[in-house]
């Protein structure tokens, strides 16, 4: 059978056992899945379609015969491995922020902007997964009413910072119930200096502060979002908060549209048409998105959309999805459809 | 000695347990606390200042000789018995929203309206938790710049629900800790149809939805900033959010200054000055507000406070505060203290 050839690189992270399983419902021709982690996971395994596969270390020579490399082991693997790939000739489609503002490289939500891969020289890049699901939801609407504003309040999983933040979230939960003593050494951002507990509390940090009292991650939303709708002149705001959610990152989102003609019911009518998106929106009935609800699905739910009282234009609206899902893995993995649906791929084998 | 006979009605509730500790720490005489409950907590015992005073049950009567009622037992109980109190000449600082939006009823912050209790007819309203805290932080900045716009996104507690709702988010958590099934039979409000688990989870309901789309605790928020700070003119949206915190309640507010002159540094200064707040704000040593460390405090803490990049008139900051001190109990304590400084109140015996 003439398929492709797939690494993972960081099979064994949160983001990466995720993107094994998203594989295995990929719509494309898969003839060999490369496991690749750090040294110290070599030699464990995982399974692919009930296959057993050993993992292997990370070398440049891993990509050898490789036609699609998804990336998700930080922004420094990627920096060194990524350009490897591609001069053995494979595609990357990169989960970290490594390239994501890199002019060259296009980042991509299929159901936004797919014919940006056409233009790729090697390295596609996957956005942040706080800023993914807004885009589902909010291009829609930006291309019916165009848009002009966007401040959004998260409420992010733990998960986002891998599998030891969501142990040691479950560590602090569990002294917290017992009235014990609890450790942080963690969050907010593994590579800052100081660390709080998250188990019953909410963090206003993500990753760390930028020069201007913002957080990178709150610059990603901002920065993305007019990368991602192909306009500068969006204007964007965003507080990321960290919350104990082990997987469904949420929003509070605040939209201004350009044109007139917007409703609760012309936008709730774009979203159920939206693809990817999913409307719960019922108040009557307690219907909208919650975290829980939507962790391991692929969708971006959206529900509690209401105009604001006091701007004609403004409307509110609660965004949610599983950040490890259509936030990561399966992000990457749709690129790769896109990559074969566009014909832009061959096998190399 | 002369001093005041205070009546608590809801004593074993989650804020009521709290005002006899903040009323322990009261700049007034106290003869005499009167704990009141419902007929089911009356016998059971609680400490003043180190005494034992017995539960009784609320009626009518209860109130004779009483000068001050706190009242946090629930509005229906303020509907029946506020009066009946102050027909017998108590004054009655109400903790529900019974009375709040009332034309002849104050809502008081004491930092920010203390005046407006002179025009008392008996009935003074604590505004709602969420309420109370984002006025305290952003009266010093109204009245230096004027206020155009607020758009708050709420990160809410659990014992804003009361005391069952935290024991069943414990519970909750505890399940899901252990991979167990668990149940949903309180949030995100008692008197709803349906119930959803908060612990690891994020609701975007707290308390009933309205015929617009937004829920009451929103236009809480909404009508009580307007009255409270005397301008209906002022902008104001908010999404409210309860998560999995047990007690601080914590905001992401988006503000629009009115006048120029306004800028990071100044907002800073005006929260360093202001009464009942507490800056802090150093991103550079991750220095912000968090749930956890506001827990069981008065002051209200404000953070992250920074520029929009877009408005030059817009800001960002988060604010929290203890949703039980100052957002019920220390702001009705500190009511009380208005009405003794002032010299509104005598006793009665």
């Amino acid at each position: 059978m003439n398929g492709y050839t797939i690494a993972v690189v960081g099979a064994t992270g949160a983001v990466g056992t995720k993107m094994i399983q998203m594989l295995e419902q990929a719509n494309f021709p898969i003839n060999e899945v490369k496991l690749l982690a750090s040294k110290r996971s070599a030699g464990k395994k995982a399974l692919f379609n009930g296959k057993e596969i050993e993992i292997q270390e990370t070398t440049a020579d891993s990509f050898e015969n490789v036609d699609i490399a998804l990336f998700s082991a930080g922004g420094s693997i990627s920096k060194q491995f990524a350009p490897e790939a591609v001069e053995r000739g494979a595609v990357v489609i990169d989960n970290t922020s490594a390239y994501r503002m890199d002019a060259e490289v296009p980042l991509v939500v299929p159901e936004v902007n797919e014919e940006a891969i056409r233009s790729h020289k090697g390295i596609i890049a996957n956005p942040n997964c706080s800023t993914i699901q807004m885009m589902v939801a909010l291009e829609p609407i930006r291309k019916q009413y165009g848009l002009d504003r966007v401040i959004v309040s998260t409420y992010q999983a733990v998960s986002g910072a891998g599998v030891s933040a969501v142990k040691e979230m479950k560590e602090q939960a569990q002294h917290m119930l017992n009235d014990e003593p609890y450790e942080a050494a963690i969050l907010p951002s593994g590579g800052d200096k100081k660390h709080f507990p998250i188990a019953f509390n909410a963090l206003p940090q993500i990753d760390l502060f930028t020069e201007d009292g913002y957080t990178f991650e709150e610059l990603k939303m901002i920065n993305e979002t007019k990368k991602i709708m192909g306009d500068d002149h969006i204007k964007v705001s965003a507080t990321c908060v960290r919350i104990p959610v082990v997987s469904g990152h949420s929003e509070s989102v605040y939209i201004e549209v350009k044109e007139d003609g917007a409703s609760v019911a012309s936008i709730q009518e774009l979203m159920k048409n939206a693809p990817g998106v999913e409307l719960q929106d019922d108040p009557d009935n307690q219907v909208y998105p919650t975290a829980l609800e939507a962790e391991g699905k692929k969708e971006t739910f959206v529900g509690r959309i209401r105009k604001d009282r006091d701007l004609d234009k403004g409307y509110h609206m609660w965004i949610v999805s599983d950040n490890l899902i259509k936030g990561a893995a399966w992000n990457s993995v749709q690129i790769a459809e896109s990559l074969h649906k566009l014909k832009l791929i061959k096998t190399t084998n």
